[in-house]
């Protein structure tokens, strides 16, 4: 444990920096050979290292969950954004702001009503938005189906209305709640075929569709074949976590992102350690708790990275973390465990445990230790 | 609706500051009556001004569950602050540097080798903390048993080694579980009982023991007797929430933080409105999954706050937030909710919900709109 590590105030999120970058090769890599461009998901990390990281391997633009997230990459001089959230016609101020400075930022739609506001808002501004349509691959969420009728009009009134039909794009969030390689490759496949067969669609009608986009961590590591798609958009890679783990796309020693704790008390009679990191560290997201194996807040492992087969995080209060050790037994608790000592918990999902920290402190192969901030808020 | 609160960005946390006051006053009036001190747990909100107004109203000092709140607090102004987390070892040097800056700040253990780690560091800064010692009274988390042997040996370590020992303490978090007036009337009882007893216990050895420091939201509201405590300690009960409304202490109308957010778009055949509210909104936290009524992520209700009977949002993404109607029929969703139109979220966790926002809109009876920050990590 370097000294850098050792003097962390807890409960402190990590970033196993060496784990990253081989996370972020690896989605790379699988894209160049699957043919496609990856333009990752940065609502995980939400972090400016993280994200250059992505960009210097090799990434075309970034997808982001918030304009803030955009109006922080253009700042940073990644101009190539999709916002990939439906666009509330509120928002429309702050893209046209964005764009006006020189960001290439495109936008989102599922319905003929959003997007005549799109381009009732474009006509009054004299502006051209990219504009991407939404696709629902697997009724998990947003989109118009690729069979839907509105979708030939969605395309129609932004083609007619002088907006740049980007493409199409999908997700398949479905995809967290598989965990065998056969269930994964049949969706990443229908994630593909439903999303080709919607730019088909709008094609056919002599509208132009550039661009096929799709994606989710679990199908993107998944898909044998990506004929037809133009870019994969996936986010959680970056760190991984236990959800991941569970649906069986990565291994242990890929997991980056960690929380480390200390102990602040025991309750023997209950085999319970407690510690600084509740809820408010860990946040509320239960993942894994209809998964193949439900790690309660986390899975501990010794200060060092080592998982404790058994010992999981089995409550959360705001500010303590219960521990209980299972397999790992609770005799001697007080003395394997004592006031002081430190644990680090891996979490459920990435992006939840991420955005309870103002900062990351990510840890090199050397342990040194640098603090990299992260966004918050809208 | 103001033009003021119709123009804000969303998702934005509301808060409606007349309810704030009334039940800051509720709370205050309560424990005035039953003639002991109320030090509000300002880890709910986590924000100046509503600190304020409950040091206003009243007061006596503050909780904190993280040594940035107390900083934060002290450089307000508020120097009576207790610091209701077993310290960690670790974080000594930082309660010390409190202390020397003149800040009131004590501390809390419920263990032989914390008060230890207590001592040993005050005395080699020449340093007396301020003491509590936590009491378990419910089996909830942490703490000693009211009869547990260690508890006069953790009061002599610390006075023995040259503390102030100022009293026990004790959270009866078990009252969440709980939802009639019966029940929570005997637990605040238990809670009262065993605190007392464990001062008493301490004071039969000639020790002195002068505070008794017991709450929570649900047992302070339902206590008829507090003989023998000085003060109580209740965070939530500022804003109230679902989970406290489930358990039957406050009504519909003191609900007074609310999450605002945009309908992007519908999938009609489902009967899904989907807005821009997700967890990173609302938080993961589902404290009424397992109460009287499961409320999802939070009760929906129209822009102006009326609830809207059966609405909830009944899943969430990261910047996605499904509702589905129940009781109030799904037929012409997409007229009824249009995208664009707007509506209220009510939170099953005040804390948890808050803590996903870098800062609250405060909205004045007149509509007039503040803007509150808050603090975020550690």
């Amino acid at each position: 444990m370097s000294t850098a590590i050792a003097s962390l105030d807890t409960p402190a999120a990590l970033i196993d920096v060496s784990r990253m970058q081989r996370n972020i090769q690896r989605m790379q890599q699988r894209m160049g050979t699957l043919g496609v461009r990856l333009r990752p998901h940065i609502k995980t990390s939400k972090c400016l290292p993280v994200i250059q990281a992505q960009i210097d391997a090799g990434a075309s633009g970034v997808t982001v969950s918030t304009l803030k997230e955009a109006e922080h990459c253009f700042t940073a001089g990644i101009s190539d954004v999709f916002y990939a959230v439906a666009i509330a016609p509120g928002k429309l101020p702050q893209a046209l702001a964005l764009r006006r400075k020189g960001c290439n930022l495109s936008v989102l739609t599922d319905s003929v009503s959003g997007a005549q506001a799109i381009v009732a808002f474009a006509q009054q501004h004299d502006e051209r938005f990219d504009v991407w349509i939404e696709i629902d691959c697997d009724g998990h969420r947003s989109g118009l189906a690729a069979e839907d009728d509105s979708l030939i009009d969605v395309a129609r009134i932004l083609s007619e209305g002088g907006m740049q039909l980007r493409g199409v794009m999908t997700h398949a969030g479905s995809s967290y709640e598989l965990d065998t390689l056969e269930a994964l490759q049949a969706l990443a496949e229908q994630e593909r075929l439903l999303c080709v067969r919607a730019a088909e669609r709008i094609r056919e009608t002599g509208m132009a569709c550039p661009e096929v986009s799709i994606g989710s961590t679990p199908t993107a590591l998944s898909a044998l074949n990506l004929e037809g798609i133009t870019e994969v958009r996936a986010g959680v890679y970056v760190f991984f976590d236990l959800v991941m783990h569970n649906i069986g796309v990565c291994q242990a020693d890929e997991l980056a992102l960690s929380v480390m704790t200390t102990v602040i008390g025991h309750q023997q009679d209950k085999g319970w350690i407690i510690t600084d990191a509740g809820w408010m560290a860990m946040s509320r997201d239960r993942g894994t708790q209809r998964q193949r194996q439900d790690f309660g807040y986390g899975q501990v492992c010794t200060e060092a990275g080592d998982w404790i087969e058994g010992a999981l995080v089995t409550g959360a209060n705001q500010e303590h973390g219960i521990i209980t050790l299972g397999a790992a037994g609770s005799d001697d608790l007080v003395a394997r465990f004592p006031i002081g000592s430190r644990l680090r918990i891996l979490p459920n999902h990435a992006c939840a445990t991420g955005a309870q920290f103002p900062d990351y402190h990510a840890v090199d192969a050397d342990g040194a230790v640098h603090t990299w901030s992260r966004l918050h808020g809208w």
